[in-house]
């Protein structure tokens, strides 16, 4: 990437001037003039509409040409059969870049909105206006006040999310949000008429604010540059990708959506083995391996210590695990001797999974005494924690009780531990207790322990982050 | 089955008389006594405890021979040590049934527990005692009032569940009761040194309050028994199995559990395809299977009509579909035109996934209106609706309303459809709106809509649905 490149990309998160084409008078407080001044932005907004003088509170212009100082970025929020007049008038301004946000192109698969697309295409070029769009939500940056959605998290943080589908940029910022995620960069690019996944990506890889890199793609324009892209990315951080349409139902949605070729499932299976990026299949499956990613060391090996649910619970966990690329073994004897000594009752199990619940005064009290136990096991690698709320409060009233204790002693526990270590939380249904769940499920993810909602959650995010290493390692 | 051995059967479900042996004096509102009376057990109940004379309010005796009426059955809750004493008791007695809930035997891999089973089995068969257990929660009957958990639903249903694991009954009936299943009978038979999940199976093969039945089991002692009772349930009615311990770890697992033989996956491969018993693997997968035989018709097929999300979140919902079995075709283009004429806007897909939530009024509209435009669609079976709230309310305060608004709306709106249709609502996170969602979940299944926390519950649990009747019509 060059360095003139480079800045282009840099204002695409930090401009100075943005100019709202198409600045509604009807939603002035939700608009995104309101929007951006609203969520921090301080650099200089021009709402843009020839029948408008004062859009929340500001100045409003009747065309782009009518602005009177430099315009680093327009955002279109347009009927698509003006885009290429305003991309012309851009052109004539010298705005550096456009966020064509209305949709109505190429992915409608009709001839009107393919020739709109193609002169929107001519225009952009012919005046040197760089694109991101059309039909996508645009940027994402926290630091910068830029955001597509008022709700967002204001903080920042580490993981970008480069995403084809807008309404998937904002479904993950939200899920991710939701779980403690905060972001550098977000961006939702659309058909791609100019900028693509691998600008954005080649960017990353640079960003010293950003150390992980998340990607929705459902097709690439041109692979070997995309390849090189998450290469170059790979070579200095993790990559999760989420290749949509790998079916012949999603392929077939793709064309729907974005009008992208999905590409065969071989070449993306090739893709994957040979670069190392992370493969997910679904966002929540993205998510899961971010939380690893962030909160834990790389666990040695793939032997896992299921520590809070034997019987049943604990033999479907353990099939749940080995389906997943774990392993379930035997604690060492040792292990096992000492957890007798602090779990008294038979019934329950010390071998591997572990029992933590029942005849010991709650889940609690095991968790001071037996995970530094279970974390000296020489058998196993990392330990996977179930907090089965569903079960050991079934609905009793003192369930949100229980709840809060458990994870006020786990985070504790967690900091004499030297194995790395997640947890699994249930946080569906329990009307009477979600309260104190979700409260339960913040306090351990700012403890640093990874919450995922069952153990299916946790042990593919687990084996993804072991996968992901293992093949680092050999690359 | 003997007519001796159904009334048998019956017994246990429906027993005149209950001795609680080891009645505790300290838990006179939540022990196994108060339990069954307040659950509506209507039946004489004998409190026995050699130390009290009277526990919850009912006269207690020092032993069962001390009872002077007739006792149908007896539940053990006592340690471990006295149990064959207290079975030689009973025997004495003419006690025809015993639960034996302490646990401590055969599943600790223990001598001592060991012997102290042998010789449990010995006194029950020389007193002619038939035993359910040990290690067992027992017998969930609401219509007799008979129940080992105080805050199971008192409402009788159609759906019989037989499990080796307690844990796995507890956990199962509270998530099964969560989304509105309703129980006839269900089992907790633990070590089965008696009765086990054959005898269980036989009888509910018969048992005409049961239309579905669930099993968990971990190892069969008497594989052509167990085979044999399957196909007599499903030449009836269908049967999900999970069988836990199928992998190397989860194997392990069942050891230190009921150290039953977990058997190898070729032969429980050939035993689902050989009966036609439909699998799952976690309980969730069971309780979603059983909403499905519950409120949906057979589809005709496996083509689904994807409603409710376009876009990158429709791409991989189709992909989800086909990796369960499904499909994901392109709608008919009348149904395209006729759906094109109410979906105003590009950007929003008509091809099938199609999207219904963006620029017309939100989705309880459409459901009015775009609906049977769907259900009549040639090219698909059944219907698939994502009420997408972690997308569509995005954070924003009314999403409360939304998802209220579109459940009414839907739950209007299916009476008119000819095709089954399955719904799906996110209810993880969202706490400002949880109360909403859980309570349009309620609203949903009244309506004879199963809902799923995600489109891969759905499609997983309607392709079990699907493949249980393919196999159903070549049996």
């Amino acid at each position: 990437m060059s360095p003139d490149e480079a800045n282009l990309l840099d204002k695409i998160f930090h401009p100075e001037s943005i100019a709202i084409v198409g600045a509604s008078t009807s939603d002035q407080e939700t608009g995104w003039v309101a929007r951006l001044r609203n969520f921090g932005y301080s650099g200089q907004l021009y709402p843009i509409n020839p029948r408008a003088n004062e859009i929340s509170g500001l100045k409003a212009y009747p065309t782009v040409k009518d602005i009177p100082g430099p315009v680093d970025y327009a955002i279109f929020n347009i009927p698509r059969r003006f885009a290429p007049q305003i991309m012309e008038d851009c052109a004539a301004k010298g705005v550096k870049l456009a966020h064509v946000y209305t949709a109505g192109f190429s992915e409608t698969g009709e001839e009107e909105g393919k020739e709109l697309e193609a002169q929107l295409v001519a225009s952009a070029r012919a005046g040197g206006v760089r694109v991101i769009g059309p039909n996508c939500m645009g940027i994402y940056c926290p630091k910068a006040g830029m955001t597509f959605n008022p709700d967002f998290s204001k903080e920042s943080g580490n993981v970008a999310f480069v995403s084809q589908s807008g309404a998937e940029a904002m479904r993950f910022v939200f899920l991710a949000n939701e779980v403690g995620i905060r972001f550098s960069k977000v961006i939702s690019y659309g058909n791609a008429i100019d900028l693509d996944a691998p600008d954005f990506l080649e960017y990353l890889a640079d960003d010293a604010e950003t150390d992980i890199i998340a990607c929705y793609t459902e097709g690439v324009k041109d692979g070997p540059r995309f390849v090189q892209a998450v290469k170059k990315c790979l070579s200095r951080k993790p990559v999760v990708i989420l290749k949509a349409g790998l079916t012949e139902s999603g392929a077939g949605a793709v064309v729907s959506h974005t009008a992208s070729l999905a590409g065969s499932k071989v070449i993306w299976d090739a893709f994957f083995k040979q670069t190392g990026a992370i493969q997910a299949n679904v966002m929540e499956d993205v998510s899961d391996t971010i939380l690893a990613l962030l909160h834990m060391t790389y666990p040695k090996g793939r032997r896992v210590a299921l520590v809070g649910r034997g019987g049943g619970i604990g033999v479907i966990a353990a099939d749940i695990c080995e389906r997943a690329g774990l392993k379930v073994p035997p604690f060492h004897p040792d292990t096992r001797n000492q957890l007798g000594q602090i779990i008294p009752e038979a019934g329950t199990s010390i071998r591997n999974p572990v029992e933590t619940t029942y005849g010991m005064g709650g889940a609690a009290e095991f968790y001071a005494k037996g995970l530094n136990i279970v974390d000296a096991d020489p058998e196993t690698d990392l330990i996977i924690i179930q907090l089965a709320v569903d079960v050991y409060g079934g609905r009793t009233a003192d369930l949100p009780q229980q709840v809060t204790e458990a994870a006020e002693v786990l985070c504790n526990t967690v900091k004499t531990l030297t194995k790395p270590i997640a947890a699994v939380l249930y946080t569906g249904g329990h009307a009477h207790a979600i309260e104190a769940i979700l409260e339960a499920r913040g306090r351990l993810l700012e403890a640093g322990i990874p919450v995922y909602p069952g153990v299916e959650a946790a042990s593919k995010a687990i084996s993804k982050l072991i996968g992901y290493r293992e093949l680092a390692e050999k690359h």
